[in-house]
C-alpha cells in the first residue's frame, strides 16, 4: 500500500463529525447520524450545528473547531455555498478526509466552485470523496458514511465484493438489489463528482484488501487511461476479477454521461478492446451486478465449460441448455456409464443425458438428490454444476436446500442453482441458500451467464506487455509535415515492416529503368504530399503490362496530378512492384485520446467496408495477441484458406502488425496510419505492405 | 368457434371427477381436491376412490359409474398401468374430458400404452389433456383442474394472459413467478405428452376468448406445421400478439427435447423464418415470461420507438438510454421548449436532456413528478415513458407510485416503470404499482426490452398470401429423375424465372452455331445428370472468347466428362451466354419435413460461404417480403450499390424470388434447389439464374 496515501482512516475512522447534522433523521444531513446509530458504530460521531445542543442522544457541536479532537471523517451535507468554509475548517484543522455529499458543483453550474474547494483541500491535505456522492459503507466492520436509504436497515449483506460507483443513486440501489438476491459486499463506495478521489484510486485501495474477492465498477468514464490501465494490472497480479459497467454506449447515453457527471467517455469500441485485452468482465444492467456478485463472491473458479445440469424439470433442463449453448458453455452428453449411474436415482420417464431431467419424482427419494450431486462433484465430464429446480415445496423443498448446501460446502466445483418458484412457497428456501452463500439465480439464463462468466475469467488473456521506452529519438523528426505514400512505407520499412519493391523517380527514363528492375507489371503513382487519395485522384495506374504502356500511362496520370489541385507539389512518380495472388488485409493504427495508440486488423474489401469486421487492440501487442485478434474477424476462414483458396501466411501478418505495434508506440507524433492494403501472400511466402497513409500531429 | 369440437366445459366444468383421489393433500393425487375446495369451486366435486368413504369433505365414490351424474371433466392421477380402464370408463359413461396427470406413457418406455388410452378414448369421443401433465386453471372463473402447489395460495393473478406450455413444471413455475412480479392471467394450461389435445388446439380455443389479450406458449416442437400456421393466422385476424418460448435451440436442447416430450422439433433457422414472418414475439428464459405477461398483459400499444427516460438517478437513467439503444428503440434529445418545461420541474444540477434526471430532488415538489409525466404524456416527440426511480423510500415513495398510477391511468401511452429498491424499503410500492397494472420491471435493460416488444409488435409484418391451391399438373412430372442444369434452368423459365440465353448442343458445329447466335465470348458446360457439380469435375469452361477457343475447349471438356465416371451418361455440351457486371447472389428452395418449402436468399460468393449470411422465409413470399429478407442481408450495401458499383435491380431480384416462391408450392416434388448464382445487374437491367441445381423426390 501507498504509504503517502493512506485512505485506511477514511473506511476505518475512530471519529466521525457531520456538518451541518439535521435533527430530521430521515433528511440527507439527518440520515448519516442515524445510519452511525443504528450500525452500532463503535467510534465517537460529532454532530456540528450551532441550532441543537444534542440530536438523537449526540452531544451537537457548533463547528468543527470546537470538536474535542481532530475526526477522521469529516461527512458534509450542506448546501453548496457553505461548502468551501467546511472545507477551509478541515484544512486549518487537518482533517484527512471529507465526504461531501452536496450537490450543485461541476454536475450544474458549479465547476468554479469545485475548483475552489479541491484548492482549499489540496493547500491543507483534506482528501475529498465527492461532492454529489452519496458516501461509502464499509460492511466489514460495520461503518456506514452515507446518507443512501438502502443502509437503513437491519440486514448487514456482508460478503467479498467491492463495489465502487460513480453514481451514488445506481451504486446504492443496485447494491440493495443485489444485497436482496443474496449477494455479499465488504465495501460500497459512489464517488459522484470525483473532485479529488476518483474510482481509480478508491479501486486500487480496496483492491489490496485480501478478502475482496471481486472489484466491481459503475463507470462513466475516466480522466487517465494510464492510471486505469495500472489498476487493471494491479488486480491482475493479485488475480482478482474486475467486473464493470460501463455505461455511455449510445450516443444519447454519451451526452447525458457528460452532462451527469465530468469524466472522459472515451470511444466505445476502445473500451471493449481494453476490456477485452485485460480481462475484464464486462455488465450492461442493474441484474448484472447481482449476478456477477453472486457468482464471484464465493471464490470458487470453473476448470473447463463443460455444464452438468440437474433439473426436476425437462422443460426448465432443456431451456437452461439452449441457455448454456448460448453463451458459449457445453452441455455435453453423459457416458454411458455415468448415465447407468444416475439412472439409478431417477424414474425411467426422466432423462439422464444431460440436462439430466431427475423430474420431480426425486423428491421420493431421500438419498436421490445427493447422490445425484455427489455424482456431478466426482465426474471428470462436468466442470460446473447448475441445478434447475421448479415448485419443490414444503419438506422436500427444504431438504434438497439442505442438500444442496451440503454438496455446496463439501464439493469443489463451482455450483449454482436456479429454482423457479414464488414467494411464498420458496422464500424459506431461498434464505437459506442465501446465507449459506450458495449462489442463486433467479432464471435459467441467468445462471448460464454467470456460469459463462466464471469460464471467461478462466480464460483471461496474459496481460499484454508493459510499454515499451521509447529508445531512439521518433524517426518521424525526420520526416515532412504530410508524407508521401512512399515517406509513410519507408517510415514503415524502419521498423522492419516488409513494403513492396519501389522507387520513386523524377522522369519518364528514370521510371522506364525502375520497372526493369523491377519487373513488369508494375504499378505508377503520382506522388504528392497535398493528395492522399490517390486512387480517387486518377494518378495511379495498376497493372501497367510493359514499356509501351508505360510510357503512355506516365504523361496521363502526371497531367490528372497537375489538374487536381492549383498550386500541387509533385515529388515523382513512384513505380511499383504488383503484389497479386494474396488476401488483402488492413492494419491501422489511431491515438486515442485515452488510451493512446490503437491498433486495427481487418480484412480489405467488403470486410472493412461493408461489415466493419475490424479487432482492436491497445498497443502494444504480440505475435499472440495479433493471433486472438484474427479470431475475431468474420473473414478468418479467408486467411486459414477459404473457398479453395490456400492458407495465408498469417504469421508474418502478426509480425507485420507486431511492427506496427512498435512504431505506434515509438512514434508519439503518429495520430493515424492506414496500410491498406496488406498484401498477405501463401503460407511462408510473407506478407507486405502495399499502400500505406500516415497523419502526424501538425509540426 | 367449431361447434364440432368445443373445450368449453374443459375449462368451465360443472362437475369434476378425481380418479383415484387422495387423502394426502399435497400429493398429486390429492392436491386437486384441496385446491378446488380453496378457490371456491361453484360446482359439484366427486372424489373417485374405492378406499373411502369422504375425503376432505366431499363424499368420496367407489368408482366412476356410482356417480349420480355424468362429470363435464375427470382427472386421472392414478398409476400409468391403471389409467386405459379409466379412460375406458370415461368412454363408456361419455365423459367429455379426460386430464391425464400421470407419467410414464410416451415420455418413457410407455408409447405403447398412450397408443391405446388415445385409441380408447377415441372411440368414446373423450378428449385428453395430457398424460404427463399438471393440468390446467381457469383464472377468470377461478377454477384449477392441476395438482401444481404454484396454485395452492390465496393470490388470484386474475388477468388477461393466455400461457399453453407443453411442459408442466416449467409452466407453473414461470407462471408463479410472473404471478409473482405483478403479472394477471386469464389461462394456464399444461399439455404435456399431447396424446390428444396439444398446445395449438388449447391455444386456438383460448384465442377466442375475447378478454385474452396474449397469447404465450411454451414448445417443444409441434406435429403439424399446417395447423401452427393455421393458429398464427388466426390470432393476427384478432390482432392477438403471440409469444412463444420455443425450446432445442442447441443440438443437446434439441435431443433432450425428444426424449422429454413426443413433437418433432424443426430446424431452428425454419423456426425463427416463421416467427419473422408472422410477427411472433419470441421468448427465451423465464424472465421473459414474466416481462412479456406484464407489458403485454395491458392492452396499450406503442405508436413509435421513440422512449422519453425519467429517472431520479442519473447513472440509471444512462443505463436505461444504453439499454434502449442496444434494442432500438430511439431516446431522441427534446426540443428546447419541452426542456425549458422540463427545467421548471427539476433542479440546475438535474439534466433535461432526455434521459430526464429528475434528480432525487423530485421528491421535494409534491408536484414536479407529476408534472412531468404529464410533459410526457403530452409531447409528440415521445411514444413511450419509462421511468426508472432509484432508492425513494417512504412517504415520497408512496407519492410517486401513486403519481404513476394516475398517470398511467389518465394516459394512453405505454408507461412503464423500473423501481431500483429493494424489498424491504420497496415491497409496498412495487404492490401498489401491481394492482393498478403498472407494468413493472425489475432492472432497465427488461423494461426496455420490454417496451421494443411492444413496438416489434406494432411493426409486424403483413402476413405472407395463403398458400394458393396449385393449378395445373406439377410440371416436374414431364422432366427425368435427374435434372441437369439445362433441365433445371428449363423448369424455372416456365416459371417466369429469367435465365441465361443457352442451346444444348449435340456436335461441336452445333455448338459453333449457337455460340455465333448468342454471341462470344460464352461459357461451355457438359450436361450429364450423373456430375452434378460441373465445376469441380472441370467440364465447364467460361469466357470461351472466339471460336478457335471453342474448338479446343470442346473435346477437353467432354473428355473429362468421359473419363469422371465409367459409363457416364452425356447428354450434350450447354453453350451459354456469359453474364458479367452484376452482382452475384443465391436463391434456395429446401422442402422442410414440418413448414414445406422454404426459401433463402443471400448474396453470393464469401457471403454464403463464409459468413452463411442468408435470409429464411416460408413459401409462398410476395415481393415485398422478398424486399424484407434483402434487409436482413449483411451484404445489403452491395445490392444498393456500395464501393462505387451501381445499385443493382433489386426490384428484378424480387420478381425472380417470387416466382422460384410460386414454382416451390406448385412443385411437390422438388425438394431441394440451388440457384447460384442469380447474377443481378443494374438498375433495370434485370437479374438472371445462371446456374441452378435441382434435387427431386425420387421417382
Amino acid at each position: 500500500m501507498d504509504p503517502e496515501n493512506r485512505l485506511d482512516r477514511l473506511f476505518s475512522p475512530n471519529s466521525v463529525a457531520i456538518v451541518g447534522a439535521s435533527a430530521n433523521l430521515e433528511s440527507i444531513s439527518g440520515r448519516p447520524l442515524k445510519l452511525l446509530k443504528r450500525y452500532g458504530f463503535g467510534g465517537t460521531v460529532y454532530p456540528v450545528n450551532p441550532k441543537y445542543e444534542s440530536i438523537s442522544g449526540f452531544r451537537c457541536y457548533p463547528s468543527l473547531e470546537s470538536l474535542p479532537e481532530v475526526p477522521d471523517v469529516v461527512l458534509v451535507g450542506v448546501r453548496a455555498s457553505l461548502v468551501p468554509s467546511v472545507i477551509e475548517d478541515c484544512a486549518r484543522l487537518g482533517v484527512k478526509h471529507a465526504v461531501i455529499f452536496s450537490s450543485g458543483f461541476a454536475e450544474s453550474a458549479g465547476i468554479e466552485a469545485q475548483e475552489e474547494i479541491v484548492r482549499i483541500a489540496k493547500s491543507g491535505g483534506v482528501r475529498i470523496l465527492g461532492p454529489n456522492c452519496q458516501g461509502l459503507v464499509n460492511l466489514a466492520k460495520g461503518i456506514p458514511l452515507s446518507f443512501s436509504a438502502s443502509l437503513d436497515t437491519d440486514r448487514r449483506p456482508n460478503g467479498h465484493v467491492a463495489y465502487v460507483s460513480q453514481s451514488g443513486a445506481f451504486g446504492f440501489a443496485s447494491f440493495a438489489m443485489a444485497a436482496d438476491a443474496g449477494a455479499g459486499f465488504r465495501y460500497v463506495v459512489t464517488t459522484g463528482n470525483q473532485a479529488d478521489l476518483d474510482v481509480i484510486e478508491i479501486a486500487r485501495h480496496l483492491a489490496e484488501d485480501p478478502e475482496v474477492n471481486l472489484l466491481l465498477l459503475y463507470l462513466e468514464g475516466v480522466s487517465s487511461g494510464g492510471r486505469f490501465l495500472d489498476l487493471l494490472r494491479f488486480t491482475r497480479s493479485r488475480n482478482l476479477p474486475v467486473a464493470i459497467l460501463k455505461v455511455g454506449k449510445s450516443a444519447v447515453a454519451k451526452e447525458a454521461a457528460k452532462s451527469h457527471t465530468a469524466a472522459l467517455t472515451g470511444d466505445e469500441k476502445v473500451w471493449e478492446a481494453v476490456f477485452r485485452q485485460y480481462g475484464v468482465l464486462t455488465l450492461g444492467d442493474s441484474e448484472d451486478v447481482t449476478d456477477v456478485a453472486r457468482i464471484f463472491g464465493v471464490s470458487r473458479r470453473a476448470k473447463g465449460n463443460r455444464v452438468g445440469i440437474l433439473s426436476t424439470s425437462g422443460g426448465a433442463g432443456i431451456i437452461a441448455a439452449d441457455a448454456c449453448d448460448s453463451v458459449g458453455l457445453s452441455v455435453p452428453p453423459l457416458e454411458v456409464e455415468l448415465r447407468g449411474q444416475i439412472e439409478r436415482f431417477i424414474p425411467p420417464f426422466g432423462s439422464s443425458m444431460n440436462p439430466v431431467d431427475m423430474t420431480a419424482q426425486v423428491i421420493n427419494d431421500p438419498q436421490g438428490f445427493r447422490n445425484l450431486l455427489a455424482l456431478m462433484e466426482e465426474s471428470p465430464q462436468i466442470d460446473m454444476i447448475l441445478v434447475v429446480l421448479s415448485m419443490i415445496t414444503g419438506d422436500s423443498g427444504k431438504r434438497m436446500a439442505e442438500d444442496l448446501i451440503s454438496a455446496f460446502e463439501s464439493g469443489s466445483k463451482p455450483l449454482v442453482c436456479c429454482w423457479l418458484i414464488d414467494d411464498e412457497h420458496g422464500r424459506s428456501f431461498r434464505e437459506l441458500l442465501n446465507s449459506s452463500r450458495v449462489p442463486l439465480f433467479s432464471s435459467p439464463r441467468r445462471a448460464a451467464s454467470s456460469l459463462a462468466r466464471l469460464f471467461q475469467w478462466e480464460m483471461r488473456p496474459d496481460l499484454p506487455p508493459v510499454e515499451p521506452v521509447p529508445g531512439a529519438k521518433p524517426l518521424l523528426d525526420g520526416f515532412p509535415a504530410d508524407l508521401t505514400e512512399a515517406e509513410a512505407k519507408e517510415l514503415l520499412a524502419s521498423y522492419g515492416v516488409p513494403i513492396t519493391r519501389e522507387r520513386l523517380c523524377g522522369s519518364l527514363a528514370e521510371s522506364l529503368t525502375a520497372a526493369e528492375e523491377i519487373g513488369y507489371p508494375v504499378a505508377l503513382k503520382v506522388m504528392s504530399p497535398d493528395i492522399p487519395h490517390k486512387t480517387e485522384a486518377g494518378i495511379v495506374a495498376l497493372r501497367v503490362r510493359d514499356e509501351e504502356e508505360l510510357r503512355n500511362t506516365y504523361g496521363r496520370i502526371l497531367e490528372k496530378a497537375v489538374k487536381a489541385k492549383p498550386g500541387v507539389r509533385i515529388k515523382g512518380v513512384l513505380v511499383q512492384e504488383m503484389v497479386s495472388g494474396g488476401q488483402e488485409c488492413i492494419v491501422g493504427v489511431r491515438r486515442d485520446p485515452l488510451f493512446g495508440p490503437v491498433l486495427a486488423v481487418g480484412l480489405g474489401g467488403i470486410f472493412v467496408e461493408v461489415l466493419q469486421d475490424v479487432a482492436l487492440r491497445l498497443a502494444p501487442v504480440d505475435r499472440g495477441t495479433v493471433l486472438k485478434m484474427l479470431e475475431e474477424l468474420k473473414g478468418l476462414p479467408l486467411l486459414r484458406g477459404a473457398r479453395g483458396n490456400p492458407p495465408r501466411d498469417i504469421e508474418a501478418l502478426a509480425s507485420l502488425v507486431e511492427a506496427i505495434s512498435r512504431m505506434a508506440l515509438s512514434e508519439p507524433d503518429l495520430l493515424e496510419l492506414d496500410v491498406n492494403p496488406v498484401m498477405v501472400l501463401e503460407e511462408g511466402r510473407g506478407a507486405v505492405a502495399v499502400d500505406a497513409l500516415v497523419v502526424r500531429k501538425p509540426k
